[in-house]
């Protein structure tokens, strides 16, 4: 069955293609459609998506939203990570990071990710968070991922996920921790079925 | 376990509290905050007040959203169910939406309901929908149930639901058929356990 994508992030798409069961296709939305995220939460921006896009194209969606969270920055940027200095690049935005960073040892932080299913034509929806905790680093490091992940130290790693790659972000990612539940539930409830 | 239900109708609260296995205690919020249903369909409003509310009491919550939508009107009165003739009585609006459907012959319609489940603290959110096909009755007719149940015949009856009571709602309305689903899939998905 075939399963639309509610988002323009090119480099999110490929990563979500990674966790898809083998008998679903994924598809990039193509529409003039501009969604606003008016949410305060994960939460409600990835439904807010799913919802749009989902009406839009009168097919099952699956949307994310997802962000970096540090905690002496009491969260930030968290819903903002995409905005933040919007127009910049991301190596500008994470000097920026660093440098609010720089004076702090408490360097904890975890990136969230919540990801939304939702199917217009029998309005069932269903969202689920994922995360993965780790620290900032203390400069920029790796060309992989995209993003925040050259600043962001995934616990039990020494490496941060712009130096890690695809293999490892596959596995312990909080995009990818949230849709493998997400397909997981799909299944279970009786959603998606391989015959479908 | 215990879930609010995010709902100031306590026809509809008593109804849901009639569907929910025997280990979950619900319970009606108590609280100030007066949620906009800013949704253009019921999946929406019924989110909106989940999230609201479930942000508010930082407690897993369940909410609905429901209404007739009658054919012949084009889905009208529809998420605007509740809102419709705002001020007026139930009374009122029954007779003005007979008055409505005088001249039409054709009077199918059915009562649509999503029910919704937040829970804030791991951010799992999941909608279903229920219905019941029927048809709108000539006269208003009987004194149970609440809100347009005195103009609507569910198929295979002959009574209204104003009429029919509790106990075959309990069994075949769009209310139960949604919450029932829902909290089947809650235990399925492991999110409702009897020992927590």
């Amino acid at each position: 069955m075939k399963i639309f994508v509610a988002s323009k992030n090119e480099h999110k798409v490929h990563e979500i293609k990674l966790l898809v069961p083998k008998f679903v296709e994924l598809e990039l939305i193509k529409t003039e459609l501009d969604v606003e995220e008016t949410g305060e939460t994960f939460i409600e921006n990835s439904i807010i998506k799913a919802i749009e896009y989902g009406k839009d194209v009168v097919q099952p969606v699956v949307a994310d939203d997802s962000g970096l969270c540090i905690d002496v920055l009491g969260g930030f940027p968290g819903v903002m990570s995409a905005r933040y200095m919007e127009g910049a690049s991301y190596t500008e935005k994470m000097e920026s990071i660093l440098q609010l960073m720089k004076n702090y040892e408490e360097r904890t932080a975890r990136f969230v990710c919540v990801a939304t299913y939702f199917n217009p034509i029998n309005n069932f929806l269903i969202s689920v968070e994922g995360y993965v905790e780790g620290s900032i680093s203390r400069e920029i490091r790796g060309t992989q991922g995209f993003g925040y992940d050259p600043i962001f130290i995934p616990n039990g790693y020494e490496m941060t996920f712009g130096e890690l790659g695809e293999a490892v972000k596959d596995k312990i990612s909080h995009r990818s921790r949230a849709f493998k539940k997400l397909f997981e539930l799909l299944i279970k409830v009786g959603e998606l079925k391989e015959e479908s």
